[in-house]
């Protein structure tokens, strides 16, 4: 297939070379270009603009934010003016659920097609093929997009034919991993104070009823104070708890544990946190028993 | 080795059987007489009394609260009082950190050796010797307990000389799932709101991210509203993260997600909860979304 | 002095009455017109747009909420457009510190002043001159705004030449009301469950340690189950502490208590109290307890 | 009338002198008996043990909790022990609902009466007799009880014929003010933050919908950071909001805002606050925003 793919972060880059890898033609575009080179070596070429990516059958975008996925799509040069009709916009970005549903429509009202297909992995995830991905939209651009999304994930999951669907599964997904880090962190704070050794706690949980990949890893880091380099960053973590819960508010679903979530971030997050990995909140539970110095 | 094993609930039953399977000699004991039966019928002996259930090398006690344990341990003819100098008390009861700091001084006193060792599973895993177990005591004393505790579950976990640990430690592990409970609960009654499909939402976290057996277990028992009969009930699940707390407060550990679980467990119990599984909790969240009448 | 007066809604309209008794010439504006008719009767001229609400010397607005400021300000025919050079905005609308900001630097770029002066008081209050104003800005702007605040309120606050300061109070202060309410609530939940009755105990409270007003006030419509009719709605409630979070947020200030607040407004709506007052929030925690149905 | 006085702290000393001064005849009784000697000069006699404070028509205890309490009137000679069939207990004391309900069962099975009557006021306000008083309990004892307590209080408030309602009530006002230093922290930390004077703040604040004491009082406390020497202390604090809870929990009523001032308080006292006043709690708000370092 001939596509575009905009945004070349450290989990766009995967993707796309992914892509390129499967034997789709991809133009990759990015706004800081010298991101682009890597992907040319094997075999994409570089879109000089956004309009410049859009003129194959389908788009993928790969953003940071909210903004940045508006100021892609919207304006005189950007996707919705450039696509084809028919064509299809393919969004992986973890964007707010009203976004998405402004994309859907504006994209509808352009006769362009959308789905909403945000990913969950890591950055190694996504360059070894192995996301996961949500995808929800019009049944016959879902089918559209069922190639590409095989390319960058083990596992298409389609959900609702409302595109937006699929952006708020991402943000409870990334609202359950807080969670978790939550909850290890004020159990750690416990058993820690108590006068259990951590590594042998958390080997114990991993063994035994908490067995999924995030306990492990996320009991490690807090476990040993491990939060940089960030995998992702907590302003990240906090722009999607801020997301869950502006989600939250428009279909009036009060939620306290996000709450106590956004609480913990805004606090990371005045205290210099901003370049560590999100699961840093997991030690204020023990700070604030004052186990540990604040960072 | 000659035991005595005291408390014949849905746990202890099985507990009691597959030590009788291993070829211990068991005096099985219970306040309900009946109870004793069908372990007879393997190959116990009933003890008339918690005495009776004392002259071995050790007794185990599986009890359904502080109580129970209390009642059973102190008073004219309780295990202090029965027990042989040197013998072995092992306690598998989830109790609190303080009662079992107590044990551990009385037993001291006594010249009795004392573990606690609380129990990680359903009825269904210790009926199948599947348990896994916290054991903490004197090294001496948790090696005596040995044999014994191997023949009740497949792993156990020796984290400190301090007996209480145990219980610190099985407090925290009972958070952790209603926390799981609580955050899934949150998270579907978001998307729940939005126009997902539950079941298909579940398959989704559950070959993904949240792979663990409690996950699965309680997401289900959650999305159907599936309460009763109850595996583990309201008001057990409230005693323990009651339990929780106050060892935190003993230990000034703030614990913000225990406290939500508090409310959300008096909340439940406060309408008529007592009969359903503690995993009811998990329905709240949508409740006061206004998404489910109240039960 | 000659000014416009924009927004007669319950509050406005107070504020109108008593600028005209004042002795200032008042050209009201009203989107829906027929709420201009009995200030006309008092002396005021009726404007048939925003922009000839602009022709005097300053404008002030009363208005719902952001977007209703938004669309009035901004545009081809907005204040910002038709107001004279040098003349003043006196914006008395609770609404975002992020709009009033905007607003401060649109009419800085425009050589408009700008005062941005919320008020506290019900509609009772604002009719007869009995509001407090909290009044911020360059110090020129506030001075010549004094005379028309003098004819609203029974004091004016000046507290930063920031205007949006002047909203971040305002918000700050509907948090402590808010906040008033909660704890009443669950006051009141815990004695009433103790079977304590509740006007007795609200005598005690007011005449000892609560004598505030807003403690009288409360109290007895949450005594009394008594939420109809507004005197301010539930939804006002909800987003004043939504906007008192945003402005917590951009600052990276915790707020738990507000968090709260909000899940209990969210509760209440999703259960049809829209048309509540917002000390319905306090019978929450009644209802949490079992002591009350839900409405 | 005859009675004696146990409990001669800060509060006991000035409730025991009024007594006194109303001509009471007051045996005063401490455990580390130096207090008592400026009673004596003021005409009370010193009576050496517990029991001989008992010789009277009535007792009045005002000691510092649960265990204090307990140990008071129970044992071979406490004051059930020693008080005469008839004869009257008046607990001031600030403890637990299940504590008064126990002492209830023992006064009535002694045939003796008993009434419940915390007080509310700090040290200065016992001095002037300026206390307020919540009394409850049986008729007759209460109206025994009402010289003495008028001798101390200047108003006593009688609401249930349940000796332990009054300590409900007592537990509840507590919270009420723990509530308005939590409310009062978060805003400060947000409009502190955002720039604005915090004294200006409070004027503002107490000047309009806040203008009962306990706003001025703690506000001040807070905004200078003065919580030394603690007019009540944070364990002391943290005590009555465990008991709230407790109570809370027995009657099934969820008190997230109450659960938030445990945290509060245990993170006041992990990090060395115990001589800190209570109000402390009201710049944990501060530390959290990144806007007051850790005392």
């Amino acid at each position: 297939m001939r596509i575009g793919f905009i945004g070349l972060g450290r989990m766009g880059s995967g993707m796309a070379s992914n892509l390129i890898q499967a034997g789709h033609q991809v133009a990759v575009y990015n706004r800081s270009p010298e991101k682009a080179a890597p992907l040319v070596a094997l075999g994409a070429t570089a879109a000089q603009s956004v309009a410049e990516a859009c003129r194959g059958e389908a788009v993928i975008t790969m953003l940071a934010d909210d903004p940045a996925v508006e100021s892609t799509v919207f304006g005189d040069e950007g996707i919705r003016a450039s696509l084809a009709m028919g064509a299809l916009h393919v969004s992986c970005s973890t964007i707010s659920v009203e976004l998405s549903r402004r994309l859907a429509e504006a994209h509808a009202h352009a006769s362009q097609r959308y789905v909403a297909a945000p990913v969950f992995g890591r950055p190694e995830a996504a360059a070894a093929a192995k996301l996961f991905v949500v995808a929800c939209g019009a049944p016959d651009a879902v089918e559209a997009a069922g190639l590409l999304l095989a390319a960058i994930g083990q596992r298409t999951f389609v959900m609702s034919t409302q595109p937006e669907a699929a952006n708020l599964v991402k943000l409870s997904g990334n609202f359950l991993i807080a969670s978790v880090i939550e909850s290890l962190g004020e159990a750690m704070a416990l058993v820690g104070k108590g006068g259990i050794e951590l590594p042998a706690y958390l080997d114990f949980l991993t063994s035994t009823l908490f067995t999924a990949p995030v306990y492990r890893t996320y009991g490690a880091l807090i476990a040993e104070g491990r939060f940089e380099p960030a995998g992702f960053a907590a302003p990240l973590g906090q722009k999607d708890i801020r997301l869950a819960l502006a989600a939250a508010e428009d279909l009036r679903v009060p939620m306290p544990l996000a709450s106590l979530l956004r609480d913990r971030f805004l606090t990371l997050l005045a205290h210099g946190g901003d370049a560590l990995d999100w699961s840093a909140i997991g030690q204020l539970a023990a700070e604030a028993a004052g186990a540990k110095p604040r960072a």
